[in-house]
């Protein structure tokens, strides 16, 4: 675990600045308000946010299309930061320590259930896009001591949800191939992950610039999914008499058919996103069991899980991919940047 | 193993009489041929055939709906029988020893792969509704001990298959709760070899007299799917807090949504048929990344899991339901009955 | 979830006895004391205790063989009560609810690990020996409607450490044998889980009645280890080519070279107790690689394996086997009772 | 698969050359004999072998502690070949075709047991050690693509032993800690695969010379086992918090003890070897309980997970380290080496 600052840590400030908004008031109605600091509870700490990702699913939050109603919220879910106090009771940090926030905070370790999911920053509960954010010590992890706080910011969500898919149940085994949706987040962080442990990577895209990109950052091969609209056969093509061991579907009702056309006898399709299509997925029950395929629903990760990707993180020196960094002031324009969708990797919010 | 005669093996006759249907012929294209017993090689068994049960899947195999196409072939999968002859190299049998065929005579042990499940009996290759079948040593397996022939056919497809949703792969712990679609063969196999190993079961019908017959073989509770469309949620009350662990999907495209509605978080549904639908299935990926849920898709199993099904039969003493047995003269009698879909449990053929 | 009582909760009493031992002490150091009944934390359960069953661990506790040194504690980890009273923020649990403790209070679920296992009921944390006991409400679980408190206070060291060996960790599937040795609780619950789980068990133990007795509650087949010293290859014996797939080893020292040598080639011995031989275990790495065999060391159990044997013996009716139930009074008799290991089951103490 | 050559193949020479070895003969005692060639089955492979790795084992086997008596037969288990005929059935072979052999040419997939492990080359069955070698198809693996023959030969049970025990049961996820005993065959594969894979290596030596070597190699840490004898704590100190998830225990009985105290709680001990001592291992089975630790025990590995094996030495480009390489004319000289235990890395005869 790393410090941010060798320095005796500052006094909370009285007041600190958040950003609010409803479900599904869209992006423009963010708004900043200042709050009071507020005294710890003994298992408490208090951080200061650094650096804040954004992902899709903060756009679905705007939209309405996932989360909790009712009032305003602080939105996001991915922070990293520092911390500035902790609680009496709190042995694992202490001021100074680099630390990024747990996604699900009640989600520790085992296998998910509804009670440890029922809470998710920005979504039912308050986030994390403010000067500062207090949560129980077993909602905050250690950072990665190699990554910046705007590199360490994109771990929460996009990199978890990708540890996850890849080695967070059933591992993949190092030379095994798994396929890519896309270029977003998720899929750019499972890139790099997979490249670190010995997989073969392809990448789609409707975009030539961006698989090109891909190719640079290690992905073994690619398809472009709008010459090839059958790109499952073309993947499967591009994996040769290995197949696909995985595909990760960040798609979910316009893409589903084809990732499950992808994949392998024996192999699985990792379902974690619904970026494309408003309907029902059509799939056709006999290429499960004929192939004996298996779609695995997940979602984000244990707070187990994030220490294990940390982990990694250092091991292989991984940076990841930012695509852009807006500031603070500019929340809005990092929304509206993301839902443009012309990005590869990760969109982050700086907090000087 | 049982020996079904201590008498001396007969001398095979010089000849035997086989079914033969093409793919798609329709059952009434059934017809009677008298073949030539063929000398052994020296890893083969020759069996005398002396039961064979028919599944949904015969019926597709007789619709054209799967199968390989050419020149007709001995229809049919499952046999049980006695052993008449072995080759030089068998050590594992000897004549009189009972025996059941194995579905997929190439896959072993271990996960499947496309070449392993490239032969099925009665599908790519000759079938077994014929008086006699020769066959590798690998491709039988010695029948329970407590088992007529009648009943010891009814293992191959239909035992076999509900044994792999139930224990072959990810096995249920006891205690946990099992949804059953229907009381066609799988599923009744699925209740009997449930409750032996102390799962809770519960059983969808549209008749009102099947359930009450479903109960009275042990299933713990029952829902009539004609008067509960909506029977996913059905299930779900009926298994209170502790929730649906596994639901056995034999019907594909038009229960596929259901038995995912049905199932806790963190469940499965084993994929394993389509009988119900000529439609895909229409599925909403975010059920399956929010609850983190599963779908497997498998089929039969092999020959390691059939013998693992054939101890558990022993040791539980368990008797398969048999709804009816027709005589070898009436094999397509049997056909069409299967194909009316009033039976509970197996439908039989069986050689006098 | 049953209820003990439908009246209204009693008001908690001002005092209550405890039991109180020192590590090490020897049972005779038993006394009882009175204690002042504090005000519940938010979080808080009280419970009033019924029963409590002792364990050879208990045993080990006084003799100094396991167990935090320092002050005297109340021994006992396996309580059953009811709930007198929660606290403000506990939503799981009313008044009158009938509950049992959790050995770890800290192990909730997923895998062990040394911050979960660090506090154990009567070890290094006080225990329930006593008429009263509070802890986090995540500390108790509800008990099994079936059984009454002195049967259930049976579940939270012995019958979860079987659960877990047999079901908790690499289920073992129905039909497969296993091979218990002796005829202590541990023991005793494995045979009554595994054969309503339709499992194959054998047992040994040096007392041929006893042998007798557990013929008769349900073991297939069982061997005199006084008469066989080679008891392993007598097991072997036993369960025919099929082979045992795991060994309960409770002994330790003077019995794990034995179940390594009973165990069939790929599976495992599970390494649960040591209660005999003061020395190291003498093991030949060979006879693990050569034959693929496993040793898999594990400590009772997390809460959520509680859940599902709380489950499992509501389903199947299972009413574990009592030797004898000694009055609060008796403590000190109870501890030198299961001392002289005369025993077949359960020794427990009630509270009236 | 690469072929080694373009050009037609040869016509089998009428005879060719083969060591021999008696069980126990000493390594002194082989003997060059000329052999016929004899006609190929239809499911056979005739190879020229070009190059033949050496084992710890060939030497155990010459001292007479592991293998079947008997006649003399050929040693030695690792063959890398081109393919010189097939048989009129083989599909998965064309002459030229590089390959190496299969361990136990028996076991094609899925775990062990004693049938597919029952014939192990140069054990049971006649070796490789011999200008030319007929097996089945299914007893020979195309070569990895980069690599020459006398790299390949070092992959049937060095380098699958490595695989097995790091990623084919209960695959180590990228980021883990392994530790490694010793610079032997086996320990360097797995430095070479484990870094490859992403995961955090400590190896211990007695030879500081050798351990800079492997951390030339990639070894994040080293430990000197005669320096500190207590090198289990060495390793956990070396390991800090996150601990060491596996040992690769070569060694057996003096150092499995150790190998226990330095895995940490959860964590598991690969039993792979037993170059030192002659007695039994002493172990504690408390702190197999304690600690929830495993020993598995496993040997060398499947055809299956061989295949595995090569592709990711494929697409990660490894190349194993080559000790020392001799003629085939010095085979003796080569047992004398590596009895000499002076290596690090594999001792290969080659075959010109």
């Amino acid at each position: 675990m790393s410090r941010v600052s060798p320095l005796a840590p500052h006094t909370p400030p009285a007041t600190y600045s958040a950003y609010t908004l409803g479900r599904g008031a869209g992006p423009d109605a963010l708004r900043l308000e200042q709050r009071q600091s507020l005294p710890l509870g003994p298992d408490e700490v208090r951080v200061r946010v650094r650096a804040v990702a954004l992902n899709h699913r903060d756009l679905m939050f705007a939209d309405g299309r996932v989360g909790s109603g009712g009032p305003a919220i602080v939105p996001g879910s991915d922070a990293a930061g520092e911390v500035l106090e902790v609680g009496s009771a709190v042995r694992e940090f202490q001021p100074g320590d680099a630390v990024i926030s747990s996604f699900f905070p009640h989600w520790l370790s085992g296998p998910a259930n509804p009670e440890v999911t029922a809470g998710a920053l920005g979504g039912s509960l308050d986030g994390v896009l403010a000067e500062q954010r207090v949560l129980p010590a077993s909602a905050w992890v250690p950072a990665p001591a190699n990554l910046t706080p705007v590199e360490a910011a994109t771990l929460p969500c996009a990199g978890l949800t990708a540890w996850h898919a890849l080695f967070g149940l059933d591992p993949l085994p190092p030379g095994a191939t798994v396929a890519l949706l896309g270029t977003g987040g998720v899929s750019i962080w499972a890139l790099q992950l997979a490249k670190a442990a010995g997989l073969r990577v392809l990448v789609t895209s409707s975009d030539d610039t961006k698989l090109a990109r891909v190719r640079a950052l290690g992905a073994d091969a690619t398809v472009n999914y709008r010459q090839h609209p059958e790109w499952g056969s073309g993947l499967r093509d591009l994996a040769g008499e290995q197949g696909v061991a995985r595909v990760l579907d960040v798609g979910g009702p316009d893409t589903l058919a084809q990732s499950i056309d992808a994949v392998k006898p024996g192999g699985s399709v990792a379902v974690i996103g619904r970026l494309a299509g408003a309907e029902p997925a059509r799939i056709d029950p006999a290429e499960l069991f004929l192939g004996g395929k298996r779609l695995i629903g997940l979602m984000v990760g244990s707070r187990a899980m994030a220490r294990d990707l940390v982990r990694f993180v250092e091991q292989a020196n991984i940076h990841p991919v930012i695509d852009r960094v807006f500031s603070y002031a500019d929340a809005a324009a990092a929304y509206a940047y993301l839902a443009g969708s012309q990005h590869l990797g990760k969109v982050v919010i700086r907090l000087d």
